[in-house]
């Protein structure tokens, strides 16, 4: 049997299981189900508002560890209605079990009242490790970043530093990488667990270790961080103060998670969708509404230039009314190639394939495929213009679009660009906002064409 | 100094030394650098066709482990060319120093006589791994895997297994997932490398290792292969064959790179660019030009609908012509609200947050939301219609644009969702081809529309 099916009936069989509240029939499953599976179809049943309070009791019954492993999966939402439900006592519990980058945002989503009073119940070690952490903003590498690091302090052998990765290895988030850190807590390098197993036990770490190290700042964007790791495939990168104090590290799985994110946020970006927190499937019917208005009245607004445009050419659609048959094909042209060359632009940036030195050179490059391009539908649509509307109109079309064609994918090309210069996220160049300027432009493009080739009657 | 500053002062101390031949600066600055950067480095060089010999050269006077490991970084088209101006002896060398799966991937650029030649050459082990390794096809488990892992055999002790991975560590992509496998090299189990490092010595594999392992077969799409890795965080997934034998393992670093790749694949099909092999920079004018061109033309000929849609309505137009300063604006929205929905479906498809079961509640949602965006552009419209046209117009334009909006909204949910049953991609459904679709019902809706309410002169 494939994962899949694995997973779809391991699924089903809890969900009934939990539906009908059989004790047993949990007790024989869930050990069986990994953690992040159980999460997903908790997530589901809880969507349901008379089946969440039989999550909330499944949760109640696991053993400490393994359910705070389960809710450091949930989403945002479900995590905090359970922490709500929990008394101060089991919430502190939770929190001690997991792992101190969830740890910290399950902690950022409790009220102030309740993160003071759990904060003063703390050992003072974790309280100003939790408070560190949870201080960071948000989308930055100090917001996904985790404590759990295995810190070697320089000067100690190999067999010493083994000996040190085995007494923390219960609770580190990863023990492959290491880092050697001065006494005043500075990053003096790292060594992986490969290397270490692999050397002399009297050696010592600091001959061994790589000074070099590749880290990031704890305001370093988490998009940077998430690509640093991408570029060098490292397991984890570490994570500096401002001076210079290893404060933690962030972790290959959390960086794809991060990358995830961002891919997501830019394709939404690119139909001008806001930022939807928590994903599609449990957004609310008012966070579909606020993240799409927005930009969907600008852009009414915007197209208002093409109105007008058409508006000013009356005089000629009325006298060549053949004309606005070809209208939309040509106008949607423009938009079209301009949303290709922006959207490859964009992501072109995004994933640090192009560079804005890049700029000039691919712009100059877009110029001859925009012209390969229009020339290629010029082509294709003088053949219906031929036999739709006759030859002198068919010229004014083949010549409206390679111009419509070019203008467009320009625009689509120099959007990102500016928009980039001035300081903002390239990615707002969305496809219908390039479209609904290139829109403009042809219709300017195509009337002024059309008046000037065919004249108007009595002029 | 940032990592971004020094990245940028060592690159164009290497292109300088490099552009001058300065044997003793690139001594000096090479082992300083990593080979990412490197590799990033060369590339450029490379472009320009006089400088390219100088990159062939400087990576034939590096040591053969080094030469390898920056190769590996380089774009196919540079290994390709790199591969004709080595010796078959270097070529050789160069292969056995790479990890198995960028062995496989150069391997693969090469011409057939070339392979058979190589393959002769080498030992038998070596030429069996390489051979199957390299039958895999493109965008499979099997393509992306390597069989550079740590295979642990059924029955040994902790400590027996801890020898064997020192024994590998040299050749090994990774020492830190262990795999324990029966005498007929079916997968037994997992266990980590922490797991084994605080066990027992005396201890049996068998018994500690995790049975229950998520593995996937060598004809997976990869990009289910990296969605398995993202979810469960793992650091490598095992590759099964058909006999359920383990016969490699799809890394961590590799299923971002894959995600990655995937989730460009999408943004480009988002604007119905095909498939573009080695990134925006590189691409030549002829694949550009190539990628977008079909689309484009297939657009073209699609919104000859809209185009005859309005030389159906020609009458109403010419009585009315007041209403084609709205036609843009009220026809771009249906297209832009139908392509936020269908990218939000298409994203949420992809990253698995949707699945085809929640479809019928999704669009049931989005009617609702639909209607909202709609009532409120509708009401933004009206001003400039009562202002521009007076409220009989502007009733027409409001009652369009509330219908224009759902049914494009609809038009963009449904799409993605008949691609899927088809068998076909859901994210063909880009936004031009929705908005294509959309902006003829859009004329459709408004030109009927405004006959209905105004009733044509004479009639």
């Amino acid at each position: 049997m494939s994962l899949n099916e694995t997973l779809t009936e391991q699924k089903d069989a809890l969900v009934s299981a939990l539906k009908a509240e059989d004790g047993d029939q949990l007790d024989s499953l869930l050990p069986e189900m990994r953690a992040a599976d159980i999460a997903e179809i908790l997530e589901h049943i809880a969507e349901e508002e008379e089946d969440r309070q039989k999550v909330f009791a499944l949760l109640d019954q696991l053993p400490i560890e393994r359910r705070a492993h389960i809710i450091g999966y949930l989403p945002d939402d479900l995590q905090e209605a359970l922490a709500q439900e929990m008394g101060d006592d089991t919430l502190l519990s939770v929190l001690e079990e997991m792992s101190a980058d969830e740890r910290a945002d399950l902690f950022n989503l409790l009220g102030e009242d309740r993160r003071e009073t759990l904060l003063r119940r703390m050992a003072r070690q974790e309280r100003e490790d939790l408070k560190r952490l949870a201080s960071y903003e948000e989308g930055t590498a100090g917001a996904i970043m985790t404590s759990d690091y295995v810190a070697i302090p320089s000067g100690m052998t190999v067999s010493q530093a083994m000996m040190r990765v085995r007494q923390t290895a219960p609770d580190a988030e990863t023990v492959y990488q290491l880092y050697i850190i001065e006494p005043d807590g500075k990053l003096a390098g790292t060594l992986s667990l490969r290397q270490l197993m692999v050397a002399r036990p009297g050696a010592q770490v600091d001959d061994l270790m790589i000074k070099d190290v590749i880290s990031v700042p704890v305001d370093e964007e988490q998009e940077e961080v998430a690509r640093l790791i991408a570029r060098y495939d490292t397991l984890a990168v570490p994570v500096i103060d401002a001076e210079e104090r290893l404060v933690g590290i962030v972790t290959h799985d959390d960086a794809m998670d991060v990358a995830e994110e961002e891919a997501t946020e830019d394709m939404h970006k690119g139909v001008s969708v806001g930022k939807l927190e928590g994903g599609l499937r449990s957004a609310s019917l008012f966070d579909l509404y606020r993240k799409r208005i927005v930009w969907l009245v600008l852009l009414v607004f915007a197209n208002i230039f093409s109105g007008a445009g058409i508006a000013y050419f009356e005089e000629t659609i009325e006298a060549y009314i053949a004309l606005v048959f070809f209208l939309p094909l040509l106008v949607d042209s423009g938009g079209n190639a301009g949303s290709q060359a922006a959207t490859l632009m964009v992501r072109g940036m995004a994933t640090g394939d192009v560079r804005s030195r890049d700029w000039a050179k691919l712009l100059g490059r877009e110029v001859f495929v925009a012209l390969g391009l229009g020339l290629t539908m010029a082509l294709a649509v003088s053949v219906v213009g031929v036999f739709r509307a006759g030859t002198e109109i068919a010229l004014v079309v083949a010549m409206s679009m390679v111009l419509i064609v070019i203008v467009g994918s320009l625009i689509g090309m120099i959007l990102p660009f500016i928009l980039n210069r001035l300081g903002w996220d390239p990615a707002t160049a969305s496809a219908p906002l390039v479209t609904s300027i290139a829109d403009a432009s042809g219709v300017l493009i195509y009337f002024a064409l059309a008046t000037a080739v065919l004249g108007l009657p009595g002029v």
